[in-house]
Parts: structure tokens; C-alpha cells; sequence
């Protein structure tokens, strides 16, 4: 049969950057340290076109993660950006043109939580993952994998707090009462989507659930599916007393993550992205930035 | 060229209830009291199809929205369900063989709104409108329509500010001073999303400003782009000052929904759909309830 | 603590017919024939509220479904809807002043499947699952079940086709020998989304994978994510083969449904709904039914 | 008030490079050569944070939202790339800390198109608008805009149609006659989403109309929503004469784009990208590149 996309494009084509699959789903089971776990991926993938080839052997894509992914049945995967890796890397080998391959996955994924011991049930967080293989000229191959995850939690206004503590005191005169200083004071309080991203060298692993905690300690309280009364008394009072703009969880998120990952070089770069939808408002309120681990020690130690 | 949607079907086909376009989007002129407005909407509609056809005229659905819609630029018309209502007839007329077609259709609404007059500015709601025309064995057509409206809000738990109370005052016991018996109190509040749908009889008109303006003051408060700090602490204030179980929307909205529009007869059907989008949890709560205005006005005069 | 939801309403208020929480996400642990299977599914659960309740205690929806989907990581269900069933009933358990409940729940679903045996990989599809649990005067629990599948394929349509043979033999004389009677003719194609949703009395069961067999052999064709050259062909030239209006698929899919399940009895209902994402246009078009099985074994008979 | 954003930070803060609000809707007035037209824009705007402050003053963006967008209504723009480029303006104006501001906006967009005179009617389209603003050391402001447009057009697959030709040929010897050597043969085809954007320096502007030319004229064809029973013919048909993969359609956009625009430098950056609903998978394929219309220009008069 002709291969018609390995005919001559027409004079003059480009190289093109990225040409692949995207929204492909597939179960993938990871072994986590006390168990199997199977996640529900949703993956794309790409390689770059050079400029004398028609078209990407597209098929040979979701081969690639038919393999990968469908095997991991019977051969889990460490995670989800382990599987990115391989599916990187296998990518280049299958098509021997490319230059580079990019892997994107997401998941939804499980952890037993709660805000007591008697009250853990399994909450809902989003894995992210990357990965980019290049080959060199000498034909050798370096990934670059990127581990992120998403946790929704809760953010209160410091700003509206010291507003109303104001008006309120106008109001009701004995609030200014010492007694009262740490009285916590309404705002308004959103539900708030975080996501964390750390680029990882080769070698050097870092575990979702524990990015998780990082995540949610930066808001101004993780947030759960059973609180029986008291409980949900005790979650407000929390995030009051720990009100945060969106400003503050991105820089108490990367401040965090340089000192809670000794095992990251400084080279290492590090995304914090918050959006809240803010309670207030029909639309949301975001803040992000990426700096690199080094950065973020540094500052950690500024005075 | 042969019409193979007039075709005979395979023996013993069904007549469908529905065959029809959807996500179909067109600019629509609106005339307004004070202006012409241009929406951007969303139509699906769809007609019946007898047994003895193979297929629907499809074209034509295409062809009724063109010629309704397109020419609100030169012919604005009053609102979505009117247009909505229109569309439902022209559609019987080009399907001669369907007894029954209906068109559902939504647009971003916007109105000039803030927490007071010098804050004013363009809120965005949601219009939602419905019609169904039927075609009786003598020819003759009816039309119901529906109009509906979602404006997104607050809600603040009365729940967990009772809890929060409790849990304050055992720390703070200078709460139980009766001169703070009105102190508003912590508690989660969040983006609430409220819709109320109304079936027009047929020379009956609901303004679906007014319906807006109904929607918001059954919400704890309604919410506003600009808040300037002062705007900021008074809206958290109102909110806290009215808080509501989604229950208690639902029962405010068609509660006041049975007060407010005289113009409607007993028969009219009401219904109110009202979602939370939780603060302290990552998933949603919602209630909902549908009711004639008859049951409506006779619970609001009942004991 | 005081009992906020157990508090009287407001004078005049209604009963609810819903009050519940929508969007909670869980993994749920299936027994499928061979194997055991982990669904991300996501659930919303309601039950309706007397008169005389300010609200419903929406934490026990939560602790329910933590209950029994958690569970299932020991304890396997054999499908979506069979553990929506058992959540159905365990809601009027633990909300004892409500009449009736409401669970809803979807997943992405996977099955081996290809176009030929060695290109099987693992094929995604949606499952839909709804319980609804309602309690009689005399406390008996009735529950109806209704399960439902999605199925991405192909469907070519008739009519341009034919279109297409007349505008191609006035240009190509040659395609009217009777030896090209039988050339399959170009025409639009695109991808389709069709849905069977059936409800199952109490003590039968239909499975979600003989559904979807169903539902796929009423699309043009299904479609596959491995596909080399040759295998490409092969479904394009299938699916031209089998034109079919979303009106066709509809009808076909009812048809085949009578036929398939003989242990449905004649009162049980199908629904099939199915939208294909037309190429020619940045609309979709629609069509959907609702039979009972009696109808539908009527119909297949009827001459 | 106590200034909550003014505040400073804990020590060792870090600059953050974004800080704004994300999903606030409004109707844009904007003047096209002949007509005033309203779109429903959702602009998402933001600023950078110095180190030493805790907070970014959020109110100002929605205000600033407010004045330049609302009082189109009275004093239209010319598009939405010059409301975005005015918004980034204006932001750091109002924000006297901030050294960058960064604006970007979407909107559903009609044109009256048609596959005749008589059969136009209003297609949508997407517009798609960024602004970046910079303040240099000594205070000068520059601003970079981006305009893009997004077309839904069809896409047929030029290698499933050469195997479909083979497998046919075997079938219908008939088919090799060289008076059918021209004659359209079967493939999968589908709905393809393609979007340009074009980085335009200052002073020099590019017409949203004539980008979507340009991109539906990279695609198989575009699609309409009126086609009477010969006009599908004509659709499918010039589809089928215009074979072309994901990797083609970039190719030829970027290919058009380096010709069409003269007034563009040639160190203008353009990017396109597309998307393919792939008919015969579940999945997409994707394929983009950026370039500069020097490399452009240079690539189409290469050899």
C-alpha cells in the first residue's frame, strides 16, 4: 500500500513542532506502597514532523499506549509520570524521524482522608503529568518528567476579615474587648483548586501524596466529605484562623515545597497555581508562579 | 434527486419522539424597555417523527433559525422565549408531518447591578427559555412556553454558624453577653447557582429582570463584580445576616415566587433549581421542587 | 448542640422533592466476569424533605456512600447500578422522615476491543446508572433501577451520499455500469455518541457490555484506537456500508433491543438517545426515544 | 481601613508573576465596517506582585473591566484585540507597582456565510485576544497584542482514502478505468477546530475576517449551517477533492498566513493549531508549530 505519510510534503514545509493524539483514556494500575491502585488517564502524546515527511505515523501513538498502559494489569507502574517516561521514551524509538515526544496525563486519584481518624473516607485529588524525551544528535535519548497535582480546599479572605472586624466593632463596641482579640471573624470563604508541579531529574523521585499535603497545609483548610456537626464547626474555625488571598497560598506553597523536598536539586523547577472561586464574586481570582528550588531556599533563609 | 428522508423506514418502525439539531448558536437582537440588546444563544430544536419516514428534514430546523433569528438584527424581538415560541410554529409549519416540535435555547444576560449606585456595572445571568408546539388533529397549534433565569449568588450555612457559635463561645465566654446576641458568626458561605423556570400560559408575560431580582433575594446575597473594601465587609455582613440551607432557597424563591407575579394563573407550573458549590466539601449540594403557583399562594396564606 | 435541621420551617413551607449532593467522586471496586475492575465514578444522591424539616441531613449522603463504595475496595460489586441500588435503599434507611431517594452515578468504563484479535486494546465507554428507592405508607421499600451505556462510533449519512452518486455519475459516466452498483459512495461521516439506558424490575439483570455490543452494532460502525492502514479502510469502507441517519440509529438500536434481552418482561423501558457530531456543519444533530419492550417486540413483529 | 493588601508579607516573600481575576464575562461593543456588533467576551486579567506587598489590589482589574468594557456601549472599539490592548494599558496604570500586566479574552464571533449567495446565514467562530503591557525602568509602557480566530471546518483523511482506493480497486476492477482516476473515493472525515493567532506589532492590524478565511481555507472545507440536499453533495464533494491531516492544515495555514498578511514585519510570530474529532477513534489529533512570517515568507519561496 502507499505510505502516504511518508510522501514528500509539498516544497518548502515547515518541520512542525507537535503532531499526536490527545484525550485518548485509559485504566492504568500503579502500585502504591500498600497497594494496587487503578487510575483512569486520560493521555496525549506528540512528536514533532520533520519538514521532508507528509504526515505523523499517528497509529504507532496509540500502539505505543496500548502497550505501555494496557500491560500495567499485570506490570503496575510505580505512578503516573513513570508511565509518561516509558511512553516518552517509547514514543522516539517508534518514530525513528522524531526529534522529540511529548506525554501529557491526568487522573482523578484517592486518598483515604478526613478530619478524624473515625471520619476517613477516600477524597478526591487530580494527578498531572509530563513528560518530554529528546535524542540528541548522537542518537541519545534524555526525558524531562514534570509530577503535579491538584487538591480543592478552602480559602478565607484576610481582607474582608479586617473589614468586617471594623464595621462589626462600630456595631457591637464590646468586640474591641482584649478577651476578643482572637475572635474569629466572618469572611467570605471559596472553595479554592491548587495544583503543584515539580520538573524531576533523572533519578530523583518525589511522592504525589505527599505534594498533596503540601498543597492542602498552604490553604487555609483541606476540606472533606463527611463532617458530622462539630466537625464542620471545627473546619470553619480552622480556615478562619488561617485566612489566606490567593497571593499567600501560592508563596506558602513554594516556600513549603523548598524546604520539604531535600532530595531536589536547586536546579529543579517548581509551579504553584491557585484559583478561587471566590464566593463574593461570579468570577474567580488566580495567582501563580514558578521559580526554581533554589530560588525558593534562598528565600527561605532571606531575612 | 431521490428523497431519502421520505423513504418508508423498515417495516414496523417506530415513530420517534425527537430528531433534531442541537448547539446550534446564533446572535439574537432583544428589545429591551430602555435598549436593544444582542445575546448570544444557544439553540437545540427538534420535531417528531411519524413511522412512515426514514429520516427528518434537518435542513429546515437550520434554515427556521436563520430566518427567525438572523433577522432580529433588522426585527429585534422581545425576549429568548418569545423567540423560542416562534421558532416552535414556524418548525411545525415546515415539518408537515411532525404533531409536536420544541426548542430549548440559553444566553448570557446582562444587567447594570452593584452593591450600590456609584458601583455599578454589567452582572451576567443566565436566560433559559423553552417552548413546545403541538398540533392538534384539526391543525390547530398550541404553544407552551417556559422562561427561565439563573443568577449565581451566596449562601451561608446556618448550620455550621450555630456549631461555630457553640464552639466560640465556650473560648470566648464573653460572647454570651446579650449585647451580642446579633453578632453575626462564622460559618462556610460559597458560590450558590440558582434557576427559576416559569410555564407562560399563552397572553401572560413575566419580565425576566423581575425573575432575576427574585432569584437574588432568596440567595443569602446577591454577589457583585466591583467591591471596593467598605462593599466588601457589607456584602459578607448581609450574607451572614440571611443564612441559608439550599432548602431554604428553594423554599424562599417559589415562596416569593407565588407573591410576586399576579399575572399568573393558578395552573402555572414553577420550578426552582438551586446548587451550592460547597465550601468545606469538593462536592456540590442541591435541592430543587417544582409547584403550581396555585399550591404556592395557598402556602403562603396557609397557618 | 442545637439541631438547626430538625428545626421547624417557616410557616406554609413545602415539602421538597429533591435535597441532595451532586458530583461526589469515588472509586468503585466491580466483579466483571474474568476480573476485578476499578471505576472512577461519580455519584449525586437526594432524597426529598417533609413539610416540617428546616433540612436534610445531607452529611448521612456522604457517610453512605463512603459506606458502601469504600467497601467495595474489600467488597466487589457486580456493577454501577447494583451498588447505586444498595445506596438507594440505605438513604431511606438513615433519613427516616424521607419518602423516597434518587441516585444517580456515572463512570468511565473499559473494554478489550478491536478490529480484528491482534489489535485489541482496551476501548473506553461511559456507564450510567440511577436508583430510585421509594417507601410505601406501610414502611415497604420498592427500588427501580435503570442502567445505561454510552458508546463513541461512526455513522455515514444516507442522504449525501446519495447526493453524491448523482452529482459523481453525471461527472464520471462510468459509475453507472452496473458492476459499481454496490461502490461505496463518498459521504459525510463523523463521530456519533449514543446512549441505551434500560430499567431493570427487580431480580433482573441485563449486562453493560452486551448494552454496549448493542449499541455499537446500530452506529455505521464502531470504531477502534488501534487501526493500521489496511484496518482504516476496512471501517471507513464498513461504515459506508452501513449509512445511517441518527434517525436510523435510533430505531435500529430499539429494535435490537426487543430482540436481545429476553429476560426483560414487556413493561420494562428503553431509552436510546443519540447525537452525532456532524462534519458538515459545527452543530450536532439529535434524536432520542422511549419504548417499553412490549412495544418494541410489537414493532419487530408488525408487518 | 487597615490596608490588608499594602501589608508586607512574611519575610523572604517572593515576587509573583501573576495575580488577577479569571472568567468575568461582559458584552463588548465593537464597530466592523459596516454594523455595530455586541459579543459576549470572558476576559481573564492579571498583574504581576512585588515582593514586598502581601496583597494585589483584585477590585481594580474588575474596575477597570468595568470602565473600559461597559462604556462600549456608547463608545464602540474595533475589536477585541484593541479592548484587551486598552485593558493592559489601563491595568498597570492603576496598579503603579506592578512592572507587567497580561489580558486575554475569547468570544463567540458571526459572520453571514454560506456555500451560496443564498443560503448565508450567521456561522460562529471563536475570536480569541491577548495584551501584554510592560513597564520599562524609566516608566515607559510597551504593549504586545496577540489576535486569533478559531474556525470549526471538515477535515477527510487523504491515506485512509488511498487505502479505501486499493482495497475498492480489488473489489471493483472497474475502478482503475483511467476516466475514474479522478473520482473522490471514500475516507473518514469530521469536524476540525483550527486556530490562528498572529503576534501583532505596534500600529499594525490584521482583520479577524480574513484570518478565518484564511483558515478555512487551510481546511478540507468549511462547513455551513444551511445545506439543502445538493449543496451537501457540493460540501462532501470539495472535502474529497481537498484531502488533508492535521499536519497538512497546519502547513497550509501557516503557508497562506506568510502570503496573505504584507503589513506584517517578518518578525511577527504566528501560530497555528488544529484539532481533528477523528470519526474513526474516540480520541482527537492534534497537530501546531509557531513561526515567524520571515521564516514563513523564506519557507514558501524555497525550493
Amino acid at each position: 500500500m502507499k505510505d502516504i505519510h511518508a510522501m514528500a510534503p509539498p516544497r518548502g514545509s515547515l518541520r512542525l513542532r507537535r503532531v499526536g493524539v490527545a484525550g485518548l483514556k485509559k485504566p492504568l494500575v500503579v502500585a502504591r506502597p500498600e497497594h494496587l491502585t487503578t487510575l483512569t488517564a486520560t493521555f496525549s502524546v506528540a512528536v514533532d514532523l520533520p519538514s521532508d515527511r507528509k504526515g505523523s505515523d499517528l497509529s504507532r501513538n496509540a500502539q505505543v499506549l496500548a502497550e505501555v498502559v494496557d500491560q500495567t494489569s499485570t506490570h503496575p507502574v510505580s505512578g503516573l509520570e513513570a508511565a509518561c517516561s516509558v511512553i516518552a521514551e517509547v514514543l522516539l524509538d517508534r518514530h525513528p524521524s522524531a526529534r522529540e515526544s511529548a506525554v501529557h496525563a491526568t487522573a482523578e486519584y484517592f486518598l483515604a482522608r478526613g478530619i478524624s481518624e473515625e471520619r476517613r473516607s477516600l477524597e478526591n485529588y487530580l494527578l498531572i503529568a509530563d513528560a518530554r524525551a529528546y535524542r540528541a544528535e548522537d542518537g541519545a535519548v534524555s526525558v524531562i518528567r514534570t509530577i503535579g497535582v491538584e487538591a480543592v480546599g478552602m480559602t478565607a479572605c484576610p481582607c474582608a476579615m479586617e473589614g468586617c472586624r471594623e464595621q462589626l466593632t462600630r456595631e457591637f463596641p464590646l468586640l474591641a474587648d482584649p478577651s476578643l482579640a482572637e475572635l474569629p471573624i466572618v469572611t467570605h470563604n471559596q472553595r479554592n483548586r491548587t495544583r503543584l508541579s515539580i520538573e524531576l531529574p533523572a533519578g530523583i523521585e518525589v511522592e504525589a501524596d505527599e505534594m498533596i499535603s503540601v498543597v492542602e497545609s498552604a490553604q487555609s483548610s483541606p476540606t472533606y466529605a463527611i463532617l458530622k456537626r462539630g466537625d464542620e464547626a471545627q473546619l470553619v474555625l480552622n480556615a478562619h484562623r488561617h485566612p489566606r488571598f490567593v497571593e499567600d497560598v501560592v508563596r506558602e506553597l513554594l516556600s513549603h515545597t523548598g524546604r520539604q523536598f531535600p532530595q531536589l536539586p536547586d536546579s529543579a523547577v517548581v509551579t504553584a497555581e491557585t484559583r478561587s472561586e471566590e464566593s463574593i464574586h461570579k468570577y474567580d481570582v488566580e495567582a501563580s508562579h514558578s521559580a526554581t528550588i533554589g530560588e525558593l531556599r534562598a528565600g527561605s533563609s532571606r531575612p
